[in-house]
């Protein structure tokens, strides 16, 4: 049997028979099968001793299990490690931040506690992932539309605790910012719930946020001061219609006014959905061109050559474009493109693209035809087909996964350019693919719409000097990142305390904070133990030999 | 010189001293008459010994001084309440929840920092006000609008951190939830930043609000943790216009629905501005036909007589009415209105109003003419009218002030019947006018969407016996609310102790929550002493006996 680190053989014994006793034996997992399904199977350690693997594994049914659980922990300082559906691939997925913890796996709590259509919100446990909601909502006849990420095996709680994000309108885009009460289990066993749901019977707990005195929801995302059993999360009530539009810009000084213009669209309004922003003329998928091939080839993204845009203009192909969606009544969606089209005509040349207009529910034709994570997630139809694009499924040199490199950098195209510059010649230096000066990084995303979330891919192998290389790229990059005024806005455990290193104003006058209150409601340190970079009093040693 | 209490002459000379040294002798007030100004001047204590009043008031110019200002306290053990503008009229102003602490008086910390157009963000200190703001972009010709609160000397950060709201968009109208990233200076006097502004030299602090790992900035809200001395929030770009529409209906029953399709309008984003509903023939003001005043006489809230619908209908008068708000594009607000209506058209005999289109940016003129709050909040006009309206300018029997009960009820038509049923009944019982069931009672607002505010104003005179009974009155409302699952959104010292009871789920497992980490992070207990309920260790007695 695997031991928890400080833990003895006999105070683990006794722990897993008192879990056994309030979960059942087929609930508790010690065997090295079993405890395999909770390695993180995109881990960047893969295969090495640093690995991080739990020592055994519990799933509670109900909160009152949670509690008792915990409070079993507790008594005997055993580290658990508290994980929802844990599909959070590439982010870390279901393996424990410290390795040798318990995880308490939650996905047996799976019950949609009450959705209301008129109030359009719903309460859910954390077991509860998009295709149980979808099904839900499906069979009841709700007309109420899930926003969703791209992996929709993940659940509504794990995605907003992470930060999670989807496609539809701001207010409900955020997964954290549209979540509303919570029912939180502490490091003492006792349940405690936030916001209005704190008064007992309350009419109002999912549809006002902040309670009454200190707003403490926050602490519990990303965090490790409670376990999470329950959350309100306020939906979108289903809309006439979706509706995607595209400009196109010639120039490359356009960028500039090309994210600023569609940045007040955002801010306003008046685009309500997803937006992105692309670089057709640097793109080489799809091209046949052999003069427009030949310029791609010597694409140096630090400094992009005048040609590229003598070529854009030459030959009618858009440098920049932009991608706006929008959801609502048919013809105030028209109402609301049109006035874009407007605005974004204020830049010479600028071409536009309408995608088909898409009206809800759609039907079961639409469900077979938008079969692609571009099709589906943005109508609120779950999907794994992302799985299908890059990972294994289709890709014609499949990885052993991937971590996710994903920093926030600001909303303007002068970012961009930055972006491009310090990460490219980055790439140049070290010759790091992912970082190659030859292709242009264009950020993928307006995350919560006020900044760019830049995302990079890291593939792993199953080659531990390549995945040690991949460890010190990232870092590095980080590192870099942090120097330019960027950070990720979610990370892999094995990145934990090299990212929060960087917040470090004042001293880590934040983290020491975030150490005081987590000294304060967690004594014993036993829960999530070293989430983002948060360590029990005990361990604290390794996050200062990180520092150092 | 008054002492705080617990803190001997000498120790509280020798502060006030190193006070006068931190910021100079003209910013350290100790004497009766300018501790007045510090007076709650609409406690409902007033002229009682109960009444919370200032030993001393220090005014700090910057967040290094505060800084020093904390130790000196910390190390004296020093009481102090932080204020940023004080005027919190109805929950609270200027004075502090626990008599006898220095007032912490932010309001000389009037720097707006930065104000971003393109990205719609500005970053304040706590003694800007919406005047400063107003004056700012109007000197600087900046295209972004202000979202304001009804009473605008006070500023933006204290109104956030107490959940004020105001009329646009729903990601502005949240003044908390449309801030982004804080700086707080810690009871020790160490200074934080939260979010990505951790990262020195950041770049999208103000852009992105969780930053990495917990995200703290909601403990600070209402609460007593550390004093906010800088944040920054989202702005709304100046849109083409703003206009009001109104639909009424005619029956008793339409309630409901009339409610549901708002909801769906406002959920969808359909209607983004501040909406209401209204009870025309409930309502006396400015009705002369003889028959509906007769009709009115005999209102009983619990309990509507069917010959008000019957009234309603053979004379076209509404029996309800709602008002949505439209911000954006002139053709975009006409489309949303358009579907809307089509929705509304639903309840058979609706009809509708349409109010003027204002464009923006609103000229002289308008200002001139639109010089109530009603016109001149809702665009985004700074003004004080509202204190003209009820409490001495131009009310008839004016009076010492007033405090609000202001309980959150569900949105539905049912609540609000039951709204009027339970405090009808107390009101018939107990014979105060507040409460009176010869008044219906609507909610003003659809606070964050989704949830109703209603709002009752207590007014106080110069009268103790007078103002004991309005203390009462609200005590025993407050605890009638929370038996039928209401609560407060906010509220002024008094009542904090009584209101935060009722937050009691699991043996008040969210105070136990609050006060662990209050004893953390404030050992000394020196952080606005008994706000919200929350009290240091050495005073908690007072709360335990206000369980009891």
């Amino acid at each position: 049997m695997r031991l928890p680190p400080g833990v003895n053989e006999k105070d683990f014994a006794d722990a897993i028979r008192q879990f056994e006793e309030v979960v059942g034996l087929d609930w508790v997992f010690t065997s090295d099968e079993d405890l395999d399904t909770y390695r993180d199977g995109y881990s960047p350690y893969q295969g090495e001793s640093e690995e991080r693997i739990a020592s055994a594994a519990v799933a509670p049914d109900d909160v009152e299990e949670v509690s008792k659980v915990v409070k079993i922990a507790n008594a005997y300082r055993i580290p658990i490690y508290a994980i929802s559906t844990g599909r959070d691939m590439g982010y870390g997925h279901c393996a424990p931040a410290y390795s040798g913890s318990v995880v308490l796996d939650l996905k047996r709590m799976d019950r949609i506690i009450e959705v209301s259509e008129t109030n359009a919100y719903c309460v859910v446990e954390p077991g509860v992932n998009y295709f149980d909601m979808y099904r839900y909502l499906q069979e009841k006849g709700i007309r109420l539309i899930l926003n969703l990420p791209d992996a929709n095996w993940g659940g509504l709680i794990g995605n907003s605790l992470d930060h999670g994000n989807g496609y539809m309108l701001p207010e409900y885009r955020d997964h954290f910012g549209s979540h509303c009460g919570m029912e939180v289990v502490l490091a003492n066993g006792e349940i405690m719930r936030t916001g209005m749901g704190a008064i007992p019977d309350s009419k109002v707990g999912p549809q006002y946020k902040y309670g009454l005195g200190p707003y403490v929801d926050g602490i519990f995302s990303q965090g490790n001061y409670g376990v999470v059993t329950k959350m309100g999360f306020w939906m979108y009530p289903m809309p006439e219609g979706y509706f995607r539009g595209t400009v196109q810009v010639p120039r490359h000084d356009d960028l500039h006014r090309l994210v600023e213009i569609m940045s007040y669209l955002l801010d306003s309004g008046i685009s309500n959905g997803f937006s992105s922003v692309g670089a057709p003329v640097l793109r080489s998928a799809g091209v046949t061109d052999l003069e427009h091939l030949a310029l791609i080839e010597k694409l140096d993204a630090r400094n992009l050559s005048p040609e590229f845009e003598k070529y854009a203009l030459r030959k009618g192909v858009a440098y920049w474009s932009g991608t706006l969606s929008f959801y609502g009544p048919v013809k105030v969606m028209k109402a609301q493109w049109e006035y874009a089209k407007e605005k974004l005509s204020a830049i010479p040349g600028a071409t536009f693209q309408e995608g088909d207009t898409i009206r809800f529910p759609v039907g079961p034709d639409y469900f077979e035809k938008a079969g692609t994570t571009t099709g589906r997630t943005p109508c609120g139809i779950p999907t794994l087909t992302t799985f299908g694009q890059s990972i294994r499924g289709r890709n014609p040199t499949p990885t052993m996964g991937h971590v996710w490199f994903s920093p926030v950098i600001p909303r303007t195209g002068e970012a961009i350019f930055e972006l491009n510059r310090v990460f490219g010649q980055y790439g140049a230096e070290t010759g790091f693919p992912q970082f190659s000066p030859s292709s242009f990084r264009m950020p993928m995303d307006f995350l919560g719409n006020r900044v760019f979330l830049a995302l990079f891919g890291f593939k792993l192998m199953a080659d531990v000097e390549y995945n040690r290389k991949v460890r010190a790229v990232y870092r590095e990059a980080a590192r870099l990142g942090a120097e330019h005024g960027w950070s990720e806005y979610r990370s892999c455990a094995s990145f934990y305390d090299d990212l929060m290193v960087d917040f470090s104003y004042n001293n880590h006058s934040l983290m020491c904070l975030h150490e005081t209150v987590k000294d304060a409601v967690d004594p014993n340190g036993i829960l999530s133990a070293g989430r983002y970079g948060l360590w029990p009093k005990h361990l604290r040693h390794m996050k200062d030999a990180k520092r150092s």
